[in-house]
């Protein structure tokens, strides 16, 4: 198959054509067009290549040999359900679970981030017999219906969106933003008290907690690194009120974060939740997924008599292509990687802050890292417009960046594992150029077209 | 990558270990481990061969070589997300829109049928702002919590499942076994009058329907074939009361039915539902599917003001997959096979419903067909341990077929399309053999033994 078959204009009206409206597309006043892509780099439709700081989705790098070979090899030889024994899918689950605790020892497959969460509320409302489920301010965990529910970041989204009675939105533990800030003598203790009153006030109308949800790093909500200890005191809250913890790693799992493998391990070793979800990096692209739960909740999920079957999930193919990403981040040190550059990374953008005052805040672990933009940093005034202005900048560089959170003015660093030092220094270049630029023209023309269309 | 490399009780082991005990297994106190598939034929790790009468995810017959060609050198170019452009994205919409009306025109890519079938109520909630849905007896539609909510096979699975207030189940339009059968002059108009009756009951309690939706022939709930008319007259209903008509054509699209690429168009061309769903067949077992409709409704859901966004849905690997099973369907003309040998093996089932007085229903459209095992011919008493017996019997003569419907009584033949009149021949010898056998021998200790456990 040829690189292009169709000039960009026509590929732009074939797609307002046939592909619904709401799903955006990237700089839509003039999208770019990606034919082929490599390590941490994209190309397009005529050879120009993108740094890609963006895409956590090819996790190891865009088209890596060994994941391409290990998919390619096995669709030769079987791709089937899981109703018929396979070696694949019990080695591949084998593999997951030695990277966690003991205790979360049971997967089930699935297709997308999206499969997992909802599957994990339905893990947790049969254990736990309750319904209740605590969910942050600004979390995203998904697009079927159940999740739009309990993504405050979708449902602020629509006008018309009404809340879902069981759903209880707790404040996002963000230190330099939310409720209980940096000065705070111990946010992690006043934001899990806010969970805890949650509970109490749940209970006085009645309901009864299924679980708590979050990412372990909250990722779209704006790059939030919740304090040491948060997850230990919710647990505990939750736990006392019979419900249960779900980690939500889709975003941020598989050795994202540098120093561990799984973004919750942050919060310490005496945290263990009962349910983690897993999605997006998992396959390098390839659309599988992953809910690993504890013994415990596994059988009680079986006692309701209703069988689990996903057509897709867990096939030989998934299961042989989740195993060959395991091993790159094995073999190339990817976990390593990413601390190493991450902590680069964010050293050079920490120097950014001291020249610009645009930069608010600088925050991350490994190479998942936020740059917060504002226009005063006392009252943290979001600097969207600037923000947008940057990513627009950026991208006529040829480097890729979004912009997120409630405000979108966190600039997302979430980069393929195989980032280099060389790359932090080209985009972290390329920013100040650019903020300097704004500096002496502070919003173009350009800018408030794009961002008011 | 070896075929095998645990020794089978190993795989078991793992298995019981470390994947939810909901996941069941085919044959599960002898299941079987399958290392390599080709066309319709599956292989254990010892080579035996089995034919394969059940997977019709393997559309177009595993691995097909074109199949894996395409998928392999997409992955090796470029996998990501659609907010970039791609050409395989649009040419791929173009492609399914061309073998639909033209008002069903606009494409939602995702991953599976669950999220299509989730992703279809979303869109009909936004575009009537009503709530309630109308679905069949004995439906499937998904695994997601919004589909069990609308999937009687599945909550009627569970001891203490709760009927959702916003769920309405009509009768099943099954004439062999259900409320209207085939002495009645209009079981069209009868089962479609059911619907109406039920909207005017919703409407009563202060409800406003959504949408109705059904498989354009239930598969699960037993191989129903809906009386012609049935979807025209209750699309009608359904649309005066404000509500949309949503197809789910996960397990009998793509040529299957024969002389139609959809099942819906075995209604009548006078028939147009307002969503069509796809899934299983879709990409011969890679993880994705599609959810199609019109300009109206896409434009509806997009005026909420939230955005769709589905990470792997529509990447270039999938969309060139979804291609090469287009055109391996057009290139090997199967769906002409699947109307031929689907109409040569009904013809041999029809006279083994002459031989045995077991076989109480043939019924099916192509090579979707169902053999219904009744005790009794005038009280349609299901022969359910029979039926298990059967698919024991044909597993131990290394042939894959399964029971299915409200009552297991219904034995499933979709078979991946390029099944030829030998397969049928021999499929159906070994059935006239195993009746036969079980004249002699009404039920085994053995197969009281497996129904008990």
């Amino acid at each position: 198959m040829s690189a292009e078959r169709f000039e960009k204009k026509k590929t732009i009206d074939l797609r307002k054509k046939h592909i619904g409206p709401s799903c955006k597309i990237f700089f839509s006043h003039d999208p770019i067009k990606i034919v082929q892509a490599k390590g941490q780099y994209m190309y397009d439709e005529k050879g120009q290549r993108y740094l890609d700081c963006i895409n956590n989705v090819a996790h190891v790098g865009h088209c890596h040999p060994d994941v391409v070979k290990a998919g390619a090899q096995q669709m030769e030889l079987l791709n089937t359900n899981s109703r018929f024994l396979h070696d694949n899918l019990v080695l591949y689950a084998q593999r997951l679970q030695a990277t966690l605790p003991d205790k979360l020892s049971v997967c089930y497959f699935v297709n997308s981030g999206s499969e997992a969460n909802d599957l994990a509320l339905r893990l947790a409302w049969q254990y736990t017999g309750n319904k209740d489920i605590i969910t942050l301010d600004n979390a995203y965990h998904g697009h079927v219906s159940s999740l739009i529910d309990i993504s405050p970041y979708k449902f602020h989204q629509s006008s018309d969106a009404e809340q879902n009675q069981y759903v209880h939105v707790a404040p996002s533990p963000d230190v330099y933003r939310g409720k209980y800030r940096g000065e705070h003598l111990d946010p992690a203790t006043a934001y899990a008290d806010e969970v805890k009153d949650m509970v109490q006030r749940v209970h006085k109308k009645g309901g009864k907690i299924a679980a708590f949800i979050a990412e372990s790093l909250q990722s779209c909500g704006g790059q939030v690194i919740p304090p040491q200890g948060y997850f230990q005191q919710v647990a505990q809250h939750v736990r006392e009120a019979g419900g249960i913890f779900i980690a939500d790693e889709v975003q941020v799992g598989f050795g994202r974060v540098g120093t561990h493998f799984w973004a919750f391990q942050l919060q310490g070793e005496d945290f263990v939740p009962d349910i983690v979800t897993m999605g997006k990096p998992i396959g390098n692209g390839h659309p599988m997924s992953c809910v690993v739960t504890t013994k415990e909740v596994a059988e009680a999920f079986m006692s309701s008599g209703m069988e689990y079957f996903n057509t897709f999930g867990g096939n030989p193919v998934s299961c042989a292509i989740g195993m060959a990403v395991l091993d790159v981040i094995v073999k190339e040190d990817l976990q390593g990687n990413a601390l190493r550059v991450g902590r680069y990374l964010t050293n050079l953008l920490e120097k950014q802050k001291e020249k610009h005052p645009l930069v608010g805040d600088i925050r991350g672990r490994g190479l998942f890292v936020g740059l917060e933009l504002v226009k005063d940093r006392l009252k943290l005034t979001p600097a969207t417009a600037e923000a947008q202005e940057v990513i627009y900048r950026l991208k006529e560089q040829y480097i890729l960046l979004s912009a997120d959170g409630p405000h979108r003015n966190v600039l997302k660093f979430k980069p393929p594992m195989c980032f280099t030092t060389e790359d932090a220094d080209l985009v972290v270049d390329k920013i100040d150029h650019v903020l300097t630029g704004m500096s002496h023209f502070p919003i173009t023309f350009f800018t408030l077209c794009i961002t008011a269309g």
